[in-house]
């Protein structure tokens, strides 16, 4: 029941035409939005559960010089944005000066408006800059470069800076079994900082994949034996290893593995295993320029099949959360791969299959009481049904929410997204039991993330408020704002080290 | 064109939080929605065309003894959320009291907010019961079950009851082809009751799939030999044995038989489906534990097709309509199948392709014009788009809306999941024609999924007329609402006992 | 924030009765809409780089019998809603006289509310013929065809009268290589008609696929060879027969390809691809009533996948846009194929896998530099995510919008359908890049789907103005608007002989 009266609506578009873009109720479109956010939601610290930030970065405090080197550099989603404008490679990933790819960025924003770059670059130009009067564009970009740059330069601005500035209380980093883990060690000891920041169990490079380099593969065995003290000759060695580093990890705050998939497949064949996993390590397979042929690289599902078991059982045994990333089809544009290297904006969503992969590998690990608690994050949202409905056969009654549908995942990272996943989570599921959002970020200018999921959150509710699907009660609704923000990942990860003090 | 007023808002507000959850304008957003509901939609009779009611339950007029009985006992969805909320089996399908299982029930009904379980519950505590002034949760729990127990104990709350109530006309209940139909038969010639119950010819049973045990299927022929008296040695003779069990459904006033898939594939090869149908029942398959391998398992689709033909062509010479339910991946927690059976809250929505092999089979029937009226049910909202445009290839002029896309099924039977069947059937066919809801329920208290489905049916339409995407002529949308509440059902069906006297 | 408002709502609803279906304003559902759509969209003109219609009758400047002949001849979207709705096939495309086939439409289009065809249907009433007083049904069949068809002898209402009324400044039909131009040869030198009438190369003839018959496809090649000069013996020979027309149409002003697939699928192996081309031109496969057995069929692709490559290269070389058109499974009822041929409203929505052979396919043209400029349409859109995020990873940084993901195709040309192109472009690119609307019609009515698609795309973009969504600037949304509607189509296409002085 809208209303049309032209006077108050004139004075309405005078009035909307004199704010700032990103204003204080940003995405809320009812009042009962605006409340859950306002009271509930927006002064709930952040665990930032799973990033890709560099632990290095925050050991040594980083300054960053400019904008560009804090917020260019590394981010694939503004270079495929630029590369869509017609930007030159010189400008995104090349050897233009600093000030020259700001300017390209500046132009281009325009370009971008109703993706989420639109919005994301203006909530973070507003927070921690402070700069929410002007529109990123090439009129703008002298003034914002300055403006911004000038406050890199202050303490408030370091990487601990931001952090501190952003209600931070712990972040999870990504990190490869072999890594020494000595900026992570260095933090943790160091008293005047109390973010915590916890390496994650990423064992990627440990299991063979059909599109990746067999000697590749084998130095890293060399690497990972050498780190663990294991010579690693066969899959036993690779699991022996995997597990000193598990402990490792464990004495180090981590509290998560994670696993990137294109899709997912499941076989239990033991034997097969073993067996192809001599052949690659004596380097008995049939290659191309380094690369499994296919019809050998068909066993290597076996391979991965009982890595990822033991793991998940070492994850069940020390009551780590395993986290299953599905869904991605990488390194598309071999040019530029060849030219640039992973994670330079060539990825993009897969189409597979992968409900009867997935049921096998939790029934498996169910059977035998070893199913850790889990979050699967899913690329393809045509899948996002099927995911959210299987996970529901393997909550145990003992852990609440413990199998979790993760939050918008890389492409899936913004409001319609966000939104799906926040919709088929709560058709499908319990939202309230929901461990709620992360970055998943190589930036320390990431964290408006939450602010923008919080929004987006706490204008479904307010919306089904408004309309009746939800009951008027903001206690019962705006708990729930305050658990999905904060208190379930604090209750459900069993970080030993989060301040409870909230 | 909508006008922020502080003090009408504020008014809005204000009388909002008096009213009750769910009001008579529940899930109804413009005053065209409204006029539809109440003045089209609400008071026509209900045709429930399928559900998994116990005859036996109506035969006998059950009373039961008290709200977890009839609310709690067989309710997987309900079960599915407990154990997310970390509820023990004990309180679910274990040996707790009646009274506890209902407690954990009133205190998890809180945190299935946004979950189609929470409008559902208040819905039907509203009706029958009358229970509208209070939330269900942990402090309302007990003086809603004093309440509700009371009533189960009036003669309005029986089985027959509560049908009455609802305002309901036929039902089809859900049946083996090996089922004598007593209870069927005992109704019908109740003359005290005139609501009908009408079987359903399910034989998913007499076909092998790849992850049934072969003893239970030969169990199964051998009984299905013997009510049918047919020495099932062939496939020749199960197809005799199945058409004598047709005919004696059919004389019984059955009028749709209904059969369910993982995914769909269809190939014409009856040599090869009878020669693996030989292997099967001289028992000479390759199992592990009961269950074909699987390489031979593959030649079983050539028996489904064979048969699942026969079939629809004893459906479309006898008038009757055909039901597919497809995209369910069954029993995936295998431990908990063990302990407690299929259907206990362990499925979940499958990913196959089926757009070819559901082609073939049409095209097949439709060559030999033996395709009978069709209903397929998709449990995966990706292939909505898919499985919409599918049908539309085999409607036939003759019968209108002969090729149905059915209502929102299981998974998808809430909200989201009937407004996009609502939308992908609109938009890839025709609306007008769709012969509606059904609750495919095994509980005496779905009956508002009708009420459910008509709300949101009339909010969409009414919307619409709202803004100006359909005509504001409630001659022409109120009679579409009628039809698809009753009045398509009743012409489509061909039931020969519905009263027509409406 | 709505407000309800007792006065002002009967005010409004009395009001809204009066006006008629398809307002001023229809489908712009703010203030910011109505203002996008009116001074910004509404008088560009139009660019129809897609379609199927015939240049024979814009060469004769066809006049149209009667209604039947120019808006139901052909149309299978009205043959489906037809044949769903209950109506003979006489009546549909066989013998019934003009006048009983448009009464039959007439009857069937009350049933037809919510289908796109409902509001295309009083869209083309409403313009070019101004009858938008009454809704077409049984009662108003009879005054709509006498209004419409005295409308069809006046000049305006020739084909290129319509062209004219519509604002048509360039048109590209679709062609066979084959074919000799000669209607567009005489378009472009007629001086009196300055639309520009333009060919697309749509190769499809020329590629062998799975269900194809063997004979028909020997015949084409003979056909194309003779019309190119060129004795088709091998692979080589047809590819340079190819190239020829490739010449031939690019002298003509093409500047398109097009090509359709069920699902696509790549690999790269030459001598697979001459070798198995040998066979068909051999006529020595192994076929059933023409079409070759699946076994040998599977081979199919790697011609299919060097024809294209070769296809591409060319449109590279000389500036070309390659249009692919993905995911239609066709001609599903053989039984009606028989009888009425293809198009004939039997084709529907495949639901086939195809990220990584598009990965593949893209991959390696773009790594030999020969990737030309590409839209790529999709039919199901729950593949719209992937492919959407896909062709990202082949953005060059040199044209801008190179990659381009087309309009709603199709069974998606409707509100839904083109919605969810453009956020799923606006999530995953740029949608300020995107080329914009295209009819893929056969009909000189269609014209209004441009109108359409703008209504849809300014009510997008007025409603996240409206929220706060997008910044409230309409020099930069009402600029974007423009260049989606005519300019970037105008800057992509790089036809020599459009008009510029717009």
């Amino acid at each position: 029941m809208y209303v049309v009266c032209e006077e108050q609506l004139y004075f309405l578009f005078f009035e909307f035409s004199m704010t700032k873009f990103i204003t204080e109720n940003f995405l809320l479109q009812t009042d009962a939005a605006i409340r859950l956010y306002h009271d509930y939601a927006k002064s709930m610290p952040i665990i930032d559960y799973h990033c890709h930030l560099s632990p290095q970065d925050v050991a040594a405090d980083r300054r960053f010089e400019n904008l560009t080197r804090i917020w260019l550099s590394g981010d694939h989603y503004k270079w495929r944005a630029l590369r869509a404008a017609g930007v030159d490679e010189h400008f995104i990933t090349g050897q233009a000066a600093d000030w020259e790819k700001f300017e390209k960025w500046a132009e281009t924003t325009p370009k971008t408006l109703r993706n989420p770059l639109y919005h994301w670059t203006h909530l973070e130009l507003k927070r921690p800059f402070g700069i929410a009067d002007r529109l990123l564009c090439s009129d703008t970009a002298n003034s914002i470069w300055e403006e911004a740059n000038a406050k890199l330069q202050q303490p408030e601005f370091s990487a601990r800076g931001i952090m501190r500035q952003m209600n931070v209380r712990l972040v999870c980093t990504t990190d490869d079994p072999a890594d020494s883990l000595e900026y992570h060690r260095k933090i943790a000891t160091d008293k005047s900082f109390d973010i915590k920041v916890l390496p994650t169990f990423r064992p990627d490079k440990a299991i063979p994949t059909v599109t990746g380099n067999l000697n590749t593969y084998n130095e890293y065995l060399d690497k990972l034996g050498e780190v663990s003290g294991v010579s690693i000759r066969t899959l036993d060695d690779l699991l022996t290893a995997l597990k000193k580093r598990h402990d490792f990890f464990h004495e180090n705050g981590c509290r998560l593995s994670d696993h990137g998939f294109g899709t997912f497949d499941y076989w239990f064949h033991d034997r097969k295993a073993a067996q192809c996993f001599q052949y690659l390590r004596n380097n008995k397979c049939d290659t191309v320029n380094g690369t499994i042929r296919y019809h050998q690289a068909k066993q290597l599902v076996h391979i991965q099949s009982l890595i990822l078991r033991h793991i998940a059982q070492m994850d069940a045994e020390r009551g780590w959360t395993m986290q299953l990333h599905i869904g991605a089809i990488r390194n598309n544009n071999s040019r530029l791969f060849r030219q640039l290297g992973a994670d330079a904006g060539f990825d993009s969503i897969y189409d597979g299959h992968f409900a009867a992969g997935l049921a096998r590998f939790f029934d498996h690990l169910d059977s035998e009481e070893k199913l850790p608690k889990t979050i699967v994050y899913n690329l393809n949202p045509a899948a996002n049904e099927m995911l959210a409905s299987m996970i529901g056969n393997f909550q145990d009654g003992k852990t609440p929410g413990k199998m979790q549908f993760g939050s918008g995942w890389w492409f899936l990272d913004q409001k319609d997204g966000m939104e799906k996943q926040l919709n088929t989570l709560s058709n499908f599921g319990l939202l309230s039991q929901f461990v709620g959002m992360l970055t998943d970020s190589r930036s320390f200018l990431s964290y408006t993330r939450h602010e923008y999921f919080r929004r987006i959150l706490c204008n479904l509710l307010g919306q089904e408020i408004h309309d009746g699907l939800l009951p008027n009660d903001f206690d019962l609704i705006g708990k729930m704002v305050q658990d999905i923000c904060y208190n379930n990942a604090q209750n459900y990860f069993g970080f030993t080290t989060v301040h409870t003090n909230f």
